[in-house]
């Protein structure tokens, strides 16, 4: 029995909230039930300096957590002078993952940075801002093909993403804190629209786990991402 | 003519909703017209280590703004590994604000922190932030009051704060972003609920201003903090 | 009674001691009473670089003191790898001060760098900055004028600054260390010579204050500035 | 057909050389072909703050690498005065690789520190620092068993790990730098000398991959673990 | 012949100024020439954690210079956020040189903190530091043997610092900055009352020297070392 | 005696084993007894910002201790986010020692970067460092004169470097840590090929030094040397 009460293959409830800030070439608010993470996307016509020249363009992210988006509040990277490992972790796996759906060259000269700030924590934070991201980068890169600025759409899929963990034994999807905390295994899986797998990060927390174990748990990502998916046409009414 | 229509002494519609995130003591989204703040009240029952055994409490706050709060990117404070002194000098002046209606005795050896974080800036995010956080201490304390951990009210007033300016030779009240940045003077008041003046910080931007133009601005900051406190009260039900 | 045994309106003693270094191209030692800062004013021929191209100068300053510039030893900036919220807040309000008297066009595109160093603290240290500061940049503007690098006089007015505040219910000019830490309201106030304000920051301390209080701070103020702008004069030999 | 010439599942060579330094309570040279890794284990009679006083003991990582152990030098890290992403990233791996064999309680309220430091890289550091790793933490372990500091062995299995990737279109075991720099897929697994996983992390680089993708890395890292943990058995006399 | 018209042999005139500043428990403001480095001593009745305990005292320096003590401004090492290597080589020598002469077990468990802060720099200033620490050193000693905290004079020796280089293929004594950036070596020499070596730190720059040339630079800091001593003599009247 | 039992002036063995790693322009592993550091010269072909249009090249130098080098952990630098005061004086002295034996306009607009990082600490770290970076440099130059990227040859001379103390009123050759830790006086003395000075550092520690124990050390240094170059004859095949 999971603490939500929710079956092992049962999300929370997604809601994806556009035009959430004014000011972002893409903004939503995520929620994946008690997470909220308020993306934004926001186009720089500047390439980073490694690719100054090379005709192409480059997305990438940075996350953040507001100190009291958790139950006790944790110290503000910023005061502390430096982001901590996890961040730096996380914020390498929006951006790798929102690369791989996106075709560079179809960009142009320019870079997308997509900004993923927690608002509210409850487990799931970076498969949320994943989710969210891409909405957030679909309504940037559509105002972008409105105002013809790029010709051709370079977005190439969907991407979403969810985490699945064994929680007392049983394969169970979409994690809440309660359950992550305690889960003997917990993986990231990032799934394209077309259900090719961008990124699996599975690991075993205090038990291991075997090949039939990992399949299981990257059956049920399927099964939230398609719940994702949809979240995510809904949003950009597609 | 102010770019936003208003009349020189008319303030932008103010809300601060409450319970707007579930782990904080407090918790408020506060709006300035499109200035959105949120604020969370923390309480920790340690001192910071130079009031140890003293018998009394603290109240201090740390402010950030999400890096597409505003029209451009601003980088990320804690990627870049240093908090600005402008948002150093902010939150010291929130700190000193809240301290100011608080009785550190009768709040005991503890330390309330508040997080005032700006997810939207249209001007006056500091003062909104104030505004905003003596309601999030409010709520905080009123459940150490209603757990008996404290005995009696440490919260000696409300208080507010409101921007004003001078603006194409106008004296005018809760300037926005298109005035504030062409302002030929701005000054940030501080006013308690009864009138009292916590802080008082006017520059002259380009032009100088003289005795009699400090007096007209605070006499719109007492307009403006009046509203404030009608809006304090109503989300706390008093 | 002040622990000085100073008249309310009464100043400490205040010294400009010009050509106290010799390579910047202004250099003072400015005591108020046992407040000693010494303030450079560099020449530095190329702008920040968001003023780059625009034909016009800047005028910025920086701020420190000396570990044991006071009753105990602090720690050194340097060293701990930071500047406080505190110093980056006065070094703010002294680039502020200076900027609202020099007209930028004037000046060209060259930056003048002051800095203030404390060497012993008695209360005061940046309103002591900032009068000491102006002269420095005075001399350094003289020089540019007379190798004729620049055609104009880009000052447009002296500067000075004092700070006033309530000891023991008494509004006092120009606090000392002794007053400044025990005083219930604390202002710094910025006056041109022609009597205009650049810029208040009135604070309370423990104890708020009325309109009618800060108006009486700033007429001390006035006293004060009044006897700073007749010791820049004398040390500028004007 | 790969750069070297190797079949699809065939390793490079891998040599374990033990007590490669002599300070350090286990000391080894880890090569899997061109990459050579110094791995030490430190004991160190604390536990990190939030374990003190649990009864419990912790295992952590930190890696680094030297400038020019790569084609082009990078800069020094201590140098630059952060660790990069990548580095946090690999060292919290090895960490949480090594703690997913050892029972805590039984390695008592101590801690080991690996420090995996990269002499020479040509692909694979981070897998080859937690197979190296494993035989460095035996080795400290066995003493601690020795003197009888602890009764019972804390180290419950094996743990190694390998990279496989898609090269070419062909799953390939091992990746040197030249097949890494261009695979189109690439994935780190951990795995115990039981079979489990410990962790996998597998990327799309360019294209995505599928489920059956995913299983055929999973079945070549099977394959060259095999031959880590006999390289294992041989470097620590089992 | 010397830029300045010295004999090779002939010291620049030095003054060493008491109590310059009134805080410290020792202050003296030390010139060789144009330069001029004002010296605090700060007792500080606690010792730094890895001598606690151990009944024994400590003494350390911190050196700085102010932006502008240069020709040219340079940047201020606490808006940098760190100290150069130049700056930690100097203090760490100070630091040492100061030792050399201290009997810490008669110091008893304090610290004494020696501030370096260099106001205008002309070559020279580490061992012009070196030479006004020791006054400000036994100033702050007799003070506590005058309070009788301390029994016996923990100051076995007078100290003093003089560089000597070869310039135009002469060797002469302090050098200032005209010389010292093109001499062809360099050395500072820390020598005690007693005419005993404390510290030799001598460098080739572009060519290197020999024996005899290291004996005669030698030679030359003694004859500058008995000026120090009596004017070290004459600021503590002895 | 000396704990290892070795005569005064006797040095522990050296080996310089060249061609440790492949990537590097030059690489060696220099051992002096248990010291064991490796040395790469890397050739960048731009010249630090202060150099760009000189016509000359440059030498720097970094350096770093693996933090199990020595008997007990220290902190890894690049994780405490700073190098120590230490490691900074080291890497300027061995920089400084090679630039003295290079002509740099013979080495044309471009940098070698010698990196030495120590892998076994037993004394005598900076001083090996400095040996062995000399045959490092010696190669990599090599391979430009053979490329005929260089058309003469930069090296005019070899530079070697050792350490000599004053052990239980002895002077003695090459400490070892049992006698660096303990010994009364503690020298660094880099010479040239030709046995010319091109730097000095000789420090008391506790007790002070005359100049004939100077000069004793120093005639170690020469004995030491002689065998230190026909090291590096030997590891360059000259």
């Amino acid at each position: 029995m999971r603490p939500s009460g929710r079956a092992p293959d049962q999300m929370r409830p997604i809601a994806i909230e556009t035009a959430f800030t004014i000011h972002a070439e893409g903004s939503v608010l995520v929620s994946f039930g008690n997470t909220k993470v308020l993306v934004t996307a926001s186009v720089d016509e500047k390439v980073p300096p490694f690719l100054r020249g090379k005709g192409q363009g480059w997305v990438t992210a940075e996350y953040g957590m507001l100190p009291r988006a958790t139950h006790t509040r944790g110290s503000r990277e910023a005061a502390k002078g430096k982001q901590s490992g996890r961040t730096q972790e996380i914020q390498r796996l929006i951006g790798r993952s929102l690369r791989a759906v996106v075709d560079m060259k179809k960009l142009g000269e320019r870079q997308i940075v997509i900004d993923c700030d927690v608002i509210q924590a409850d487990g799931g934070t970076r498969t949320a801002s994943i989710s969210g991201a891409w909405v957030a980068l679909r309504i940037a890169v559509d105002k972008l093909l409105e105002a013809k600025t790029i010709a051709e759409d370079p977005i190439v899929d969907k991407v979403g993403a969810i985490s699945c963990g064994i929680y007392n034994g049983t394969p169970v999807l979409d994690l809440d804190y309660d359950e992550d905390s305690v889960a003997e295994a917990d993986g990231n899986f990032v799934l394209t629209g077309r259900g090719q797998i961008v990124e699996v990060q599975a690991s075993a927390e205090g038990a291991t786990y075997d090949e039939e174990g990992l399949l299981r748990l990257l059956r049920l990502a399927r099964i939230g991402c398609t719940e994702i998916f949809a979240a995510q046409d809904k949003a950009t009414g597609r």
